[in-house]
């Protein structure tokens, strides 16, 4: 049965002042959720901490103990605000120590930029027992400690991380989905929603009003592990807001 | 003394599976982080959450003890995946009602739009002892309960919310920076920085690389207070900069 499949969830931790100054636009939520999405897996929490040991560690701990993966970003280059690797090693009870193969990466990487000087060292730091993960872009690579994946802060070089991690992680079903847009407001069709929902068992509806130019509209997005129930409530919402003259976008808008 | 002032601070929770499929890019985070700068409040965490009651009450409760201020965005609705005003209600331990003001409200903007449905009643349940926080595009009103500020989820209504609160909270000094920008790989100057945010006590340097058409490059932030502390930090590591013949680009790259 579809509904007794084993469910695996993750957590994020984004770590950064620059975020929670309003300063950045964080765009690694957006891009690990969907990467997760396609490996099965379902980003479960988020929490955004600061640059502060206290605040991450703590973080670190609830979420690995609660879910079956825990990923942070930030935090993990050579200058003195760099600070994830402490935290998360002392979060864990365990000792920093440089990872020879870390070491190895970095002195290959700056035998033509200047030399691997004491600050860029750093970036060959880990938890005590943990693996790398491979940064085809700048040499430093992300962290792997049981559970934890410990991912760079700059959006593209995270991509990469990601890319080397693909298909590695135990997963579940997909979680597929379907947007169907629609200019309408959604009060007018919150009763149909709830009804079509209830009717299809197995699909949830959400329902992501927006507003633009004055005008009222809305992406409703069905989402179901299985492609048969996911098509027959999605063409059941079509239909009937077809029938109320205010024409379904597949797709969303 | 600058280093005695209170410091005020808060938490966000957003609310919304549509942020944790990946799906939706958030921008409540930078436009909210932002908003409480200019009112010298710090935002200190963020959360994001499902659409889940447990999740959303637990979190309330957490962050609301441990901040000035907590804001949520997204849930507010009409719809059947809208629970968050029961679901802070349940975490408080209070009663959902329908608050008159916000019931006139929403009868006065239906009133050219089909009238007041059962369902659009909904966006005028508040948690028992709640106020209202406007909304100028779409009627429905925000909720201020205590020291919580609930919010919608689309971004340009939450901006108009916010508009309305401008002003009316209590906060602290308001933390300046600058940006000084430098086609540079950060480890060649983490000593340099590290130094320079030593020597200038009351600010803060956090150095933010990026990597962008294969040079590396990054944006060191400083923080403070205090303005000419601020002028003075950024002047000398500017200066440093410069003299390394890798000239700072003010403003940021």
């Amino acid at each position: 049965m579809i509904e007794s499949q084993r469910i695996y969830t993750a957590a994020l931790v984004v770590i950064g002042d620059e975020i929670l100054s309003g300063r950045t636009q964080d765009k690694n939520i957006a891009q690990i959720a969907g990467w997760l999405g396609v490996q099965g897996i379902r980003l479960r929490e988020v929490r955004v901490v600061a640059d502060d040991a206290g605040a991450i560690g703590a973080a670190v701990n609830v979420l690995r103990a609660a879910h079956d993966y825990l990923f942070t970003t930030g935090g993990i280059g050579p200058t003195h605000d760099d600070i994830t690797v402490d935290a998360i090693a002392a979060a864990l009870g365990v000792g920093v120590e440089v990872h020879p193969e870390a070491r190895a990466i970095l002195e290959g990487y700056y035998e033509s930029r200047g030399g691997l000087t004491e600050m860029r060292l750093r970036m060959a730091r880990v938890p005590a027992g943990a693996e790398l993960i491979p940064n085809r872009y700048t040499g430093a690579p992300g962290i792997r400690w049981g559970n934890i994946f410990i991912m760079a802060g700059v959006p593209q070089i995270t991509a990469g991380m990601l890319d080397a991690l693909t298909g590695t992680l135990e997963g579940g079903a997909v979680m597929l989905s379907e947007t169907i847009g629609c200019w309408i407001q959604e009060s007018e069709v919150a009763e149909l929603l709830r009804q079509t929902e209830r009717a299809h068992e197995g699909c949830q509806i959400g329902s992501y009003p927006f507003w633009r130019e004055g005008k009222s509209g809305a992406n409703f997005v069905i989402r179901a592990t299985d492609p048969d129930r996911l098509a027959a409530c999605a063409s059941d919402l079509s239909g009937a807001l077809d029938a109320l003259d205010r024409p379904a976008v597949a797709g969303g808008i």
